[in-house]
């Protein structure tokens, strides 16, 4: 099937969404850090348990600490934000069970905000690696039973990198589920998105 | 801090983004059902191990099928989509350590896209309840090694949500993480979002 034309925004907004790792020195105000805070918060959680917590940094020391103990992750930004969850603020417990998939959620939520407000983003996975946890909750001073899922670096790009969708049909099944012999790998995906 | 005015298109898109679970009986366009696809696979995965599948069933009597074995998904959609994690079709080993978030972050992009095309979407739980998985394993053919984590029904809404955040400054640290005696519960927050 070619490409539909033309391309709603809402799918050219989450095609520009691409990891951004780069960042120019502005700072990001704190009313827009505000808006993506929003938006995670958007996102849906099952049974609405809302099983987040947030950490904004923006303190370049903070930052630099963040930078030098997360071996993956050594990106120069103006601001951080760590979605965590914790159960104990968890509005019911459907959090125990889903938590993963909710805090997920409003990470992608706070991604594409990014994108659609002209700063680029992106996602470093924090849980299930202790090491980087560990690391991120000693430079914010997390209690050992809140969870850091993950950090998305947040500033102005350096560079913006083309639009995509890694859109692959084999990846698709209509009506039933059909096992195929092939398997859908591609040679040029080894790097991170 | 008051809102920050005006609202960005993002932050409304975000916010309008509703569980949708009554729909009318307009089937939903082949085009459009490709469009949503394309943007979940423009979601983010831990090293672009991209460790998604997708099912797509627009078929009433398997939409029926699931219907009647999904206890808590009893909603009649003209479209359902399933995100499965299968590893075997990942492009590395990342996807072992990182599916869920991926496909988290797939099936959230699948949901923000629906709401932007006009579209309503609920967000099923299926992974980690065995029995909800069984059945829509059973009702797709979807063989044991690859894992349902959740399904959207999808449709044309009966009735358009009021877009709302549940932002909530209490889940906001600025800088580090400060402990708080009280608990963030929210007494209005019981039902599924």
């Amino acid at each position: 099937m070619p490409d539909p034309a033309p391309q709603p925004d809402v799918i050219a907004l989450l095609k520009a969404r691409r990891s951004v790792r780069q960042f120019t020195a502005e700072p990001v105000p704190v009313p827009t850090l505000r808006l993506l805070l929003e938006a995670a918060m958007a996102a849906p959680s099952a049974a609405a348990s809302d099983p987040w917590e947030f950490v904004v940094v923006t303190d370049a020391a903070t930052l630099g600490t963040l930078r030098d103990g997360l071996l993956f992750a050594r990106y120069v930004a103006p601001a951080a934000i760590v979605v965590c969850a914790n159960l104990s603020v968890a509005n019911n417990s459907a959090a125990r069970t889903y938590w993963v998939q909710d805090c997920s959620a409003a990470m992608e939520n706070l991604l594409i905000a990014a994108t659609g407000l002209g700063l680029g983003a992106v996602w470093i996975g924090l849980y299930p690696h202790d090491a980087a946890q560990d690391t991120v909750r000693r430079a914010l001073a997390i209690p050992a039973e809140v969870t850091p899922l993950g950090m998305a670096y947040v500033g102005y790009p350096a560079a913006t990198p083309a639009p995509r969708t890694r859109y692959d049909a084999h990846r698709v099944y209509w009506e039933q589920y059909e096992p195929r012999k092939r398997r859908a790998r591609k040679k040029d995906a080894k790097h991170q998105e």
